[in-house]
């Protein structure tokens, strides 16, 4: 039987020790370019290991997924945080996972607001790019670089990730 | 009487000697998580300067410019490029200016098409960030770390910019 995981709100308090929401909301800001323009400034650590590392700018374009929906497998990157920020105020999921000596464990899900993005932390399990409903673009950070980014754990039995409450 | 200026459209090839479009269009691409997303990888040239240099990622939240614009002055960060990506469709202005021992001269400018964003290269000459027609708000990867990463050049005589031809 698949064990059913509910996801929550985004919030930077829930997200806290899986990486920061890049949000507007509680962010240190101040006004630039004669008061036009409001900066919401440094929102995430960029955090890149490794002596070649270099931050990177992608933009994924993703189909979209439905819930409630299998997850089978989560990722991490050793080397590198992963930032995504939507291009579209639709919804997206963020599956993360805490880590227990190299394993993944008490996978938790959020639904993000209009507005929202995420960094994930370096090394934090974490499920693929969900954008929900509809195809979306994001706009990406992450790292480049030599070395081994990518490990992948497929759970013996999935979770199945419902819509939220 | 100041000098007018009509700008282009933005493409890549126009814009090489001052940065690069961040677009999907000539981009690397490939398909990641299981064929369900295009990366568009690795778009821009992220140069930070200096030994405390770190990227970091901003929000920018701008009210609108109307053309014909009267641009006054420019500024450059020696230490580090600046990358805008539009979180809407609507077009923006992107200004830049050659380099002549320290002054900025023959200034060009350009109208983004729906899709593309820009980074700004190190020490280049720029104007202000320009969204035409309505308010507008940015993702930004920029520098953080000390040094003095800001100049500005006030024109003697300001040019005019128009609206496209």
């Amino acid at each position: 039987m698949p064990k059913r995981i509910v996801p929550c709100k985004l919030t930077a308090a829930a997200f806290a020790g899986h990486g920061q929401v890049i949000e507007k909301d509680g962010a240190d800001s101040f006004p630039i370019n004669n008061g036009k323009c409001i900066r919401f400034h440094d929102l995430v650590n960029i955090d890149l290991a490794g002596p070649s590392a270099r931050p990177i700018v992608s933009l994924f374009s993703s189909k979209p997924y439905a819930l409630p929906l299998t997850l089978r497998m989560v990722e991490r990157h050793p080397l590198g945080s992963q930032a995504f920020y939507p291009l579209s105020r639709n919804p997206f999921l963020v599956t993360v996972c805490d880590d227990e000596d190299g394993t993944p464990v008490n996978p938790q899900a959020f639904i993000t607001a209009p507005g929202q993005g995420v960094n994930i932390g370096r090394d934090v399990w974490h499920g693929v790019l969900t954008p929900l409903g509809e195809h979306a673009d994001f706009i990406v950070v992450d790292r480049g670089g030599e070395g081994n980014n990518h490990q992948m754990h497929v759970f013996d039995v999935p979770y199945v990730i419902e819509p939220p409450a």
